[in-house]
């Protein structure tokens, strides 16, 4: 398949709320950035968070594989509960991002979701 | 009327939620690809899916008619329950394509919705 | 203020929940598209929804004054509930176009949002 | 990092619930425009509320730091609730916004969100 996407992506908005109904792992409140790397290369993705009153720390760093996807939640990169925050996402080849939130402060789920910017 | 749209397209998210509240199909949980053919030609659409841990299955071909909207859900066509997934959608016309998730697994549903990407 | 926006958009999904909860009208499940006319001369905009199983009725029409918003209920343009469909909004003038549904099927309320696609 | 975004976006939905289930500040119902300014350069934004039946009041104004992002409640910028609305959102430097809504009407929450529009 050809390959498709853009290298670079944006999402402005980030917050994981800090209170989970359920211990259950899908169902702890979490935001997810979806990569989808379509092509025939391995992508080496970096993770730049920015927050409201600091510089944003050094980007983290992933590899996604030729054909396959890869959904990792921003509070397994060590992005804080309660803080807002955005992301920038660089892949050296062309990759597919979208953003997603489920949201479980409350007795029942909340979910979001928005392909990022790109340009 | 004139066609609109674009001949391929990406979904980088995708989760079908193992539990559902009910049986009833339109609130059992699903996700939907919305397809909108708009043109006068009918469209050949294949839809290829991705994984995190395995390469994509040979694609699920489907037509949509000239003039006419398909709103398939993605286990209607072999992706499982409990699975990050990602998908590319192909035409040989111009479509628009949309990507909804309906989530049950609690006592009340929750929505997601999105364009999908496309250049 | 300069125009911003496009003269050709459309919204891939589409379905109007029969059920509601409430009889408030506020909280009634209903999908809207909300226009944005930034600039200043009045849009005259054709909405035109399609079907999975039969041609697109005449198009809607609607004004939207100048610097004004217009959030339009399907439903109020005669989309049935309980029915699949899609869109394309189109005007003479610059305009934006999201798409929103709040169902209301259930105790509680759940909502989506998207852009809608434009060239 | 080289700067990511654009100068001009547009958010055609706008609609901040009268209601709220809860007097915790981040559970009351609210709309969100997300901001990120990724770049070097502070950023001088100018928001335009629009509405249905009145012209938009003068432009509220607001900066964000380089390498920063924000978050801005629209009800803290004067917008009324229970009132249909919409906005551009002009800056000097490139910036990315995307639209959050938050809405606790009922005894659970609900969310929205996409990516805002540009050109």
């Amino acid at each position: 398949m050809d390959p498709i996407g853009k290298r670079r992506w944006a999402i402005a908005e980030g917050y994981i709320p800090k209170e989970s109904v359920s211990d259950d792992y899908a169902l702890r409140s979490h935001e997810t950035v979806c990569i989808l790397n379509a092509g025939e290369r391995e992508a080496n993705v970096a993770i730049t968070v920015f927050y409201t009153d600091r510089d944003p720390p050094p980007a983290h760093r992933v590899k996604v594989p030729p054909r396959r996807t890869l959904h990792l939640r921003f509070c397994d990169i060590g992005v804080p509960r309660g803080t807002d925050y955005a992301s920038v996402i660089e892949s050296d080849v062309p990759i597919v991002v979208q953003h997603t939130r489920l949201d479980s402060r409350r007795a029942e789920i909340s979910l979001l979701s928005t392909i990022a910017y790109t340009e």
